[in-house]
């Protein structure tokens, strides 16, 4: 298995270049976040999860998690001591906020660290990235209490966290949650039902689980507006606020996963004996609201998961293609050199990095335009950027992961038929990645998302806004001499953009069902425009820095050649797209259930 | 798991409509396939591949094969039997000589038939497919006395077969082989060496195993030229002609894959005990030459693989999206309906039954002009029909393999987070698949056949009668009132191909490295061209029989459908593909070794 080494100079040139770093430590409250101190963390970081996550992810893999006769669940070997490590370097605080015991810095610093967990231990990870988003949830609508009591603990990561919606009947379709709480004379509820998929469900990393549950009250109106969300422990706490006795809620089976292996996937029982002790988070009825927190936050984690697995993938496919030697060079008939050398792998390579490359840039993007409209003081700047992360949330997710597990399963092809040898440790990455378009909301979902919520209810004009912005990069780009195919490629993406929004637009008001058939179609075609103009932006920075003659030059040259195969190779899919955004839900139309054979 | 049904309806149609099964079974040789038989053969099949090969699929996934202390090679539970069965039955010899036991049918008969062996049991198919291959490589290069030694028991399956080429440092690059063979006195050869990455290399479902060796002679060339092929049985025969004394080979350790883990992929050592017995197949130094006899017969039958796979995935998905209740009906709002009602979900299982009818088309078709080149009195319909052959079989490979590995990654995504519970089914599908673009010749590897010895050594001949008869179908679907979305993605097809082909022809001359980093776009431009091509075909048969009156109106109305539903969504991909000929290959030149980072 090739070793781990961070991208930390790619991540610093997009940090810097693209995602506007210097800006974003400028505003109120971000301040902390040094230029000295964001390469100190990406440093620590890289050498953590090289030298700590990394080699413990196999084992994961091989090993798994198992539920014993007595209801615990196993993890694989050496995960304990990581995690010890993981919370004794206080790394789940790292953006959560200092009141609590996190360190307060921007998304933006963050974003690269959780990269560089998940290229190096996806399964692994998803559990501090549980503590993240309920620390998030519980900040934001927890009471006082409820935050004094758990909060702490969740973002020092001596107790776990879940968070848990789905139920054999309701899975993207929460209406159907059937889960319950009755008050208790003492102001706690009790909680009963069935939960699955809960991952890290139940384990023996933390002395604690902290689970929030959607479930219904007594008098709850039917579908999603009668859910309200409880906080039930694994254990509750004794009078000095230390785990005590055992709370009526148990894991009764962990799911055997195509990967992921070394994170349990549980079915969770609520209540089997008298009733599970919970307390209500927020209001009763607006449950959904306070997941959603929790959700968008973990959204936005599982698109950094599709760059983060993405670049693993290359760094393995590039390791292995530089060492092993097959065939003689295509040109010069040289024999005894590596199979880079020939075109086709090289051009596997580079579909790899350029993927990658656009992923992250368009994440940490996104991760500068949260803390902006968190921070600016002018709320018109924070504003627009509000409505970018609103708009380009499902893309993020949605996007990010589809490539991601595309580059994951596509890296394969580079190791031949030792690809498909479980040693190589590539298959792993593969499997792994599979399971990033479904959860947190599907694809299709992020896509509904997009196209109802983020473009037709507010009639595409955050859309219009981006659409401006894009085209503010193509003139830019006309001013670099040797550009063209960086002009022609994103210009052919905005025009297919924009004609598709009117497309859509159109629809949306008539043609509901055609609409909808169009959502994912309008969402690759959404990611590809943004990745395009991601590496034109890309192309711009490097050219920048060539002519002002800083820093490596075979460097940002190569940044510019990278744009250029994106424009020849990525970017030309974005006119299908729209294509298919036009006019596949006519055909689709004529499909009843009958109709397919 | 949801049980197989054969879709013969849609096998009917492409063999009556598409691939002209009338014409082929009115070819000289080809009589015994009356409409009767071939109706019979297919039910038998169906029947077969259902009842026996389906419910060991995944036992064979999850127990797979074991490698014993002394050298035995165990099988899942029941494939014995099953195999037993499948011998019985006579299968193997479906489109075998009736010389050696056979029963002398097309392929065009043979193809759908194997078709749902891949559907059902794809790692338990390896086995006889390697059988016929073998027995073909046999029957046109061996002796006489090898043949009739060997070939009936090859042919019935009272043996096994295998074929052996890869060795640790020769993988796509056959030059670097190393095994050799030394003459003995008695004629027969001493063969020592190891391969590996060799399917079914030893087990116990055959009293015998006959393998197929690529080893060097003493005095022989290097590189490809110097290769010579030996017939070394697991059991020399006694003077009965049955398996007596233990040969020198033996199966030294099995791979742990991502999928097909049902057939042993053996690494396999021969002469550690003195030298295994061999006998020369064909001349010395010519054992490349018959070693791709048997290849190009695998290759077509991976490109089956292909569609049999994609056809399994989509029966699975659309069983689930029938069954399972989520959300509410987009339109209607109305509750407890199956997913199937979601337009993104049928949109997911159009682009299933889309691609599986494609490659369909592609590979029946394919298989009647094998047979055409084969059986037809007139040298020059013969000679058409073999250009084809030879210019479309690394198409109905790469292409082929492609989709098909694709559509069942892309199949998991129906089932959402089910899809990933490898309870399911589906994952396994999808980790079976996965091979499929590599064995036989990595995609790479068949574009790069495609480009260098199928097009520009013959100067792109064969492909330009192909796209003039591209160009007649385009005329034959303007007659057809309603068929504009289907001309015009043809249409725009056939352009793209057009332009293309022109770029690489010159390409080709002068520019020899990007003519290589195109020849992986070039081949999926050409097989999305075929599939588009077979969809309008399928269109036009369609709207044939609804004129005429003929069978079922809805199902040949949905086949027009599904073809516009093709020419919105994967048609488009092929002006995208064009681009990256055209234009990837600038930036990927400027990338040596040292710019990726």
């Amino acid at each position: 298995m090739t070793e781990y080494a961070a991208p930390l100079r790619d991540m610093h040139f997009i940090l810097r270049e693209l995602a506007g770093l210097d800006a974003v430590t400028a505003l109120p409250g971000c301040e902390e976040a040094t230029p000295d101190v964001v390469e100190a963390i990406l440093d620590e970081a890289g050498k953590f999860a090289a030298g700590v996550l990394a080699p413990i992810n196999r084992a994961g893999d091989l090993q798994g998690c198992r539920l014993e006769a007595d209801g615990r669940v196993t993890t694989p070997e050496g995960w304990k001591e990581a995690w010890q490590q993981y919370v004794e370097a206080g790394w789940i605080g790292l953006s959560l906020p200092v009141d609590y015991g996190g360190q307060g810095l921007p998304k933006l610093v963050s974003t690269p660290v959780w990269e560089m967990w998940f290229s190096t231990n996806m399964a692994f990870t998803m559990l501090p990235q549980l503590n993240v988003s309920q620390a998030e949830a519980l900040r934001i609508a927890a009471s006082d209490t409820l935050k004094q009591t758990w909060l702490p603990k969740v973002v020092s990561g001596e107790w776990g966290s879940t968070m848990n919606l789905t139920e054999p009947q309701a899975g993207s379709d929460l209406a159907a949650t059937r889960a319950r709480a009755e008050p208790a004379a003492d102001g706690t509820y009790r909680v009963f039902g069935q939960k699955i998929f809960i991952s890290w469900g139940e384990h023996e990393l933390t002395e604690n689980i902290v689970h929030l549950v959607l479930a219904r009250l007594p008098d709850a109106p039917a579908g999603v507006k009668g859910l309200s969300l409880f906080l039930v422990p694994k254990f509750l706490l004794d009078a000095d606020g230390r785990p005590g006795a055992k709370n009526d809620v148990r894991c009764i089976s962990i799911e055997h996963k195509l990967g992921i292996h070394g994170s349990p996937t549980c079915t969770m029982s609520y209540g089997d004996a008298g009733g599970a002790v919970g307390w209500l988070v927020g209001e009763p009825n607006r449950g959904l609201e306070t997941m959603f927190i929790m959700m968008n936050e973990a959204r936005f984690g599982v698109g950094v998961q599709g760059a983060g697995l993405g670049e693993r993938a290359y760094q393995m496919a590039l390791a292995y293609a530089r060492e092993r030697v097959q065939g003689r060079d295509a040109i010069t008939g040289e024999a005894g050199k590596p199979i880079l050398c020939h075109p086709d792998v090289k051009r596997m390579l580079l579909s790899l990095r350029a993927r990658v490359m656009a992923m992250r840039a368009l994440l940490y993007t996104a991760a500068a335009w949260f803390d902006t409209a968190h921070h600016h003081p002018d709320a018109t700047v924070a504003g627009k950027a509000q409505r970018y992360v609103d708009l380009l949330m499902p893309v993020a997710k949605g996007w990010c992961t589809e490539v991601g597990q595309q580059a994951c399963w596509d890296a394969i092809q580079v190791f031949g038929g030792m690809g498909f040898v479980e040693e190589t440790g590539i298959a792993q990455f593969a499997r792994d990645s599979r399971i990033i378009t479904i959860y947190e909301g599907t694809t299709g979902i992020q896509a509904n998302d997009l196209v109802g919520r983020k473009i037709l209810r507010e009639g595409g004009e955050t859309l219009r806004e981006l659409i401006a912005e894009l085209r503010a990069t193509i003139t830019a780009l006309r001013a670099e001499p040797g550009f063209g195919p960086i002009v022609d490629g994103l210009a052919e993406n905005v025009g297919a953009l924009s004609e598709a929004t009117h497309w859509l637009l159109a629809a949306g008001k008539e043609r509901h069902a055609e609409a909808l058939a169009a959502a994912v179609p309008f969402l690759h075609l959404l990611g590809t425009v943004c990745g395009s103009w991601q590496m034109a932006r890309l192309a711009l920075a490097a050219r920048r820095c060539l002519a002002a003659g800083e820093g490596d030059a075979a460097y940002h040259a190569s940044l510019v050649e990278l744009a250029c195969f994106w424009m020849a190779t990525f970017a030309p899919h974005a006119a299908a797209h729209l294509r298919t955004v036009q006019s596949a839900g006519a055909p689709l139309a004529a499909f009843d259930d009958t109709a397919f054979y």
